[in-house]
């Protein structure tokens, strides 16, 4: 099976996508893989399976590699006689800006490329914190209480001590702050704010049980991995989150009751439907007195949460077979002909 | 002050586009004008001055004419010796599905491309008729009832007769019908279904006042153009709408009190703050029993509503010099240098 890994993108999580992509390599032994390289400058670069180290691109040594070009049906690397096309279905493993954000699921969609990922609708509903609280308030499921606000309209925060103060729009924990004494609001607002315009602020839950689990579709079924409860020390700082995304060992199951299991399972399933198809999701859930609330989607996980699955290889295949199919519309301009035809033209 | 039309679009309303952008062609003779032209198959053309009538497009003359291509800052037409790069900010005039589903925001973005025409995100909100009424609920502006149905889950309808059917992401009146008695309930779910898995039902409001505003943002503040009283018989159909993307003349301002001008000026303040910066928009509401309620939001209206305002021309001009910019974050390979130096790399 061909599939293209498309990393990197104009991103704060541009390393970690680096180090998502040489992971997963590992896990896709009997795929014939190609790597797309989005650079910071949004030029594309195919990277050869021996290139694909960490230093390849810290160095600026994947400039001197051959150029990729967008064209209707895939990636297209110019020759000195005619082009080489890359026809094969893409996997997006760009993490935050120009991966999750829905640009290149617009892009992948707009050239007719088929791709594992959320598509541009499902993006913009997990990418941004405050558009996730608008879409589970929608569907029904419960989130942890919060606040908003804008870089424009900074003012007195009306959550109780302890709080988090996020960037809406990043993940990766970049510019998160754990509150605990008012003296650290205004430097905690200045760095979310350095990031992006849209904040949310979220009570602290001292405690809280977390577990994460991720899905996707197949045949008009939802697949779940296993529940993980993940490790954590008060919340998982960038350089931790880092490591993350190379992981690639399988972890052992949460010890939770079935009844747990199926409460979280149907909550995905909730978030998934008719939304996060063609996508492997991981969602991070928090209990709170036996509630499950939504934390946070995420529509491209880290390493694609290889590690949760027995047989990650198989879990690619199903969904590559199952990707969902674009509608569109013949053009055939009755209109224009019957005005015409009106006008005597 | 030069500007790209850019139309068309793989879209039900492709010919609409056409329409529009020959309606917008008359009203902007200060413009040094280029027009581009996305066919239904995806392929960008550079169409000439005295090409944009309707016929060029319904005949297919405009294959013959120059192919563009995306490239990083512009579209680009290959020459026979080298390029030329057509260097200016676009209007993105493309209705329905490519245009306003967030499509060719994206692009755009992603090639750095300035335009006049909603972002991603806003894309989403208003193209969608659920995910516009998810919006307009997260803040607080009111709209009429709704249910929404999945072509999976086909089932009762809760709404009472007379009610009106939708597919919930088709402009320009497609596929809805007004329901007064069950008997035409099958059919018009069959027709909606073909357009869309997703509709909406909303009561069907007898004698509702409707009225149109338009608006834009620059240095912060809204704009807004005269309140129109759209002219309707029951609903608009296609036919109708139609012939409505090619006005040009000016209309009459409706016969409203200041207080209700103020009360639609300000429900529309609400809904594009933080959200339609870039676009020119058209707010569709309704007012019930003295309540605002909003319609429809159309990101890129019919000609760009250019009736409803006195100088449309400065509108665009004034647009022009406010676009939203995009903040791209630099990489440096920080976190790659320092595990590689903990490697002793």
């Amino acid at each position: 099976m061909k599939l293209a890994i498309l990393f990197g993108g104009a991103s704060y999580e541009h390393e970690i996508s680096i180090v998502s992509a040489i992971t997963i390599k590992e896990k896709l032994h009997n795929f014939t893989l190609e790597f797309i390289f989005c650079d910071q400058d949004h030029r594309f670069y195919k990277i050869d399976d021996k290139d694909m180290i960490a230093k390849t691109f810290a160095s600026g040594a994947h400039k001197k590699m051959p150029q990729l070009s967008l064209d209707n049906g895939a990636f297209v690397q110019k020759k000195m006689f005619g082009s080489e096309r890359l026809e094969m279905p893409v996997l997006n493993l760009i993490h935050g800006a120009d991966g999750e954000d829905g640009t290149m699921a617009s892009l992948l969609d707009f050239f007719d490329i088929a791709y594992i990922g959320p598509r541009p609708t499902a993006s913009v509903f997990s990418y941004d914190k405050m558009h996730t609280k608008w879409f589970a308030d929608a569907i029904g499921v419960k989130t942890v209480a919060y606040e908003s606000m804008h870089s424009s309209q900074r003012g007195e925060i009306k959550t109780a001590l302890p709080f988090i103060i996020k960037p809406a729009r990043l993940g990766s924990s970049i510019g998160v702050s754990v509150i605990k004494e008012a003296s650290e609001i205004e430097y905690a607002l200045d760095v979310a704010f350095e990031f992006d315009d849209n904040i949310i602020i979220e009570p602290f839950i001292e405690g809280v049980k977390e577990y994460n689990l991720a899905g996707y579709s197949a045949n008009g079924e939802v697949n779940y991995s296993i529940v993980e409860e993940p490790q954590k020390n008060e919340f998982l700082d960038f350089d931790k989150k880092y490591l993350d995304f190379s992981r690639s060992s399988s972890v052992s199951e949460a010890e939770i009751s079935a009844a747990l299991v199926t409460k979280l399972q149907s909550t995905f399933k909730t978030i998934y439907t008719h939304m996060f198809e063609g996508a492997l999701i991981r969602c991070d859930f928090f209990v709170v007195d036996g509630e499950v609330l939504l934390n946070e989607i995420n529509p491209i996980p880290g390493s694609m949460a290889n590690y949760l699955f027995s047989d990650f290889e198989k879990v690619i295949n199903t969904l590559l077979a199952n990707l969902p199919q674009q509608r569109r519309p013949q053009v055939n301009y009755q209109y224009i002909h019957s005005i015409n035809q009106a006008k005597g033209k």
